[in-house]
């Protein structure tokens, strides 16, 4: 099943998306928002599957769907928290701060909780007030919505609360984050408001492509229209999310629409880093990594973080070439 | 104007509350819920305020108003950051695990985002898979709830975006905090779900003991039912409530029901540590800090922290002796 939340209001207008997301179909009757359909998703989501069923078939006409018109999936939550599965990319990062990192980041997974309230649209441009030294910064991600998760889940038993799936970009502010984690109290202002992919799916519909809490299919991002990245959310992942899940509800429950991120994509090649799009490799999925490579190869980096005007898409293709989860455009612009 | 939020699904059921705590009158017709009404605050509050105007001349009976059956003001919240802005508090904290403070501390809030998806009710209890190790406090803070606030707001701006004030424990894994701050990410398994005073109220309700974003009466907290605290959340607060929420906001707006605390309220005395409640002293309010005063005082701390089946109780009152909020009152249980 595929699930949109179109603009209206605070939270969003459910609608049902057809697999191919042409069309769409009203269903606020069945629940208003996606928030209220996750409060009650073992009653909800068998009358919006049976709905989705009959849109795509046909029996349901629906309207034509328009990517633009969405807002993220969930366009505020209560819980927003993003691991760092891909041990790989902040094995990058901090080397590029000349950071060192510890061993048990390769068995204690990494996880930070960021702002839920202020969700931005898939379309919607990534306002800033400055550019000049914030180092703006786009994260490809995968991210999945839970049901209410208990305290001290297990990872085998967390799989089963992942009821939908998506695509983030976290954006980051690569320049305030040595200052604010040297502070010791994490990431805070360094991580503005993120976007989400303008349709989530249930994991059933991903088939073959979702195994044990990974989703084994390239991740593709554009930078200023040009591929920047495309690698597979499958491969390098050291947590998969019922570990991340799990990890999250050590001392706590988790609410019904808490969404938990992947962190940044990243393969590895060989063993090292891998390597950009033009030189054949798979790419990164943010700036920050190709900016540590540079540093390694030519002792500084080239590649400028995000200024006014750049832009970012992110957008994961199923293996007919068709666009899963729609596709999250957005341009940087001064407030 | 104090309102509360009765227990009923996930979002409680909004009351307007007498100003004496005796009495309720049932607000849903208005706005159904607390989050309901702050995103239609401008609007909906002084419809509230004119009900509530007659609930305290009697023009409206109401009913009986029990403590008990309320969940915290915002059952769940899209956004709870915690700021330090008692910094006395965080240079004992920090001692007591042999961390330096940078002086920056001091102009520079601190501040973390908490897990606002499954808050506690402020008689439930705080329930842990184990105590050993856990390091399990307490942690008693003024926190505000804010209307939508722009991105880079000033300090000043924000005063005006303070709509209810209320108090909060802060539950704090102190055993946890150590492993996880050196990760670098911040607190995440060490602050599990906190729980917020029964009753939440407006700024103008607190007449004189509302100034420039500070709370100027003391903060009781009792620890098995002795008083353990009771510094005056008005002095030695470095950060007033606007200069935190224009740190929340520096690089991104804040959504209408964000919550921001105060971080552990703590007074110093003659420029040093405060003394003990029973040794004529204003106390603590944390286990925390009174452990890192025995350490300097006798070589180590003597304060466990807290075990199953201790107590926790919090409130405030006013200067005839009325509480303002209600009472936080926790028992910690075994999972």
């Amino acid at each position: 099943m595929k699930l949109a939340s179109l603009k209206s209001g605070r939270d969003g207008k459910l609608v049902v998306v057809s697999d191919d997301l042409t069309r769409m179909a009203d269903a606020s009757e069945i629940a208003p928002t996606l928030q209220s359909a996750l409060d009650d998703w073992a009653t909800v989501s068998t009358q919006l599957e049976a709905l989705q069923s009959k849109l795509n078939s046909g029996e349901v006409a629906g309207e034509a769907f328009d990517q633009a018109m969405c807002h993220s999936p969930l366009p505020r939550a209560y819980h927003w928290a993003d691991g760092s599965a891909y041990v790989n990319h902040v094995e990058l990062v901090r080397k590029a701060r000349n950071a060192e990192m510890p061993d048990s980041f390769w068995t204690d997974p990494l996880m930070y909780q960021g702002g839920s309230d202020t969700f931005l649209a898939p379309r919607a441009p990534v306002v800033m007030p400055q550019s000049e030294g914030f180092g703006i910064d786009f994260e490809a991600e995968i991210a999945v919505i839970t049901d209410d998760v208990p305290m001290g889940v297990s990872p085998e038993g967390a799989l089963k609360h992942i009821k939908l799936v998506m695509l983030v970009n976290d954006v980051s502010l690569r320049g305030l984050i040595p200052n604010e984690l040297g502070k010791g109290f994490g990431f805070y202002q360094s991580k503005p408001s993120s976007a989400f992919s303008p349709v989530c799916v249930t994991p059933e519909q991903l088939g073959d492509a979702w195994q044990q809490g990974k989703l084994h299919l390239p991740l593709v991002s554009h930078l200023n229209g040009g591929k920047f990245g495309e690698p597979n959310a499958g491969v390098d992942m050291t947590f998969h999310f019922g570990q991340l899940i799990a990890h999250a509800a050590k001392t706590r429950p988790l609410g019904a629409g808490t969404i938990i991120g992947s962190g940044t994509v990243s393969n590895k090649l060989d063993g090292g880093p891998g390597k950009p799009v033009k030189e054949g490799g798979v790419g990164y999925s943010c700036i920050a990594e190709i900016r540590m490579i540079e540093t390694i190869q030519d002792g500084k980096p080239t590649t400028p973080f995000m200024q006014f005007g750049d832009s970012i898409a992110i957008e994961m293709l199923d293996d007919k070439g068709q666009s899963i989860f729609g596709r999250i455009e957005q341009v940087v612009e001064q407030q």
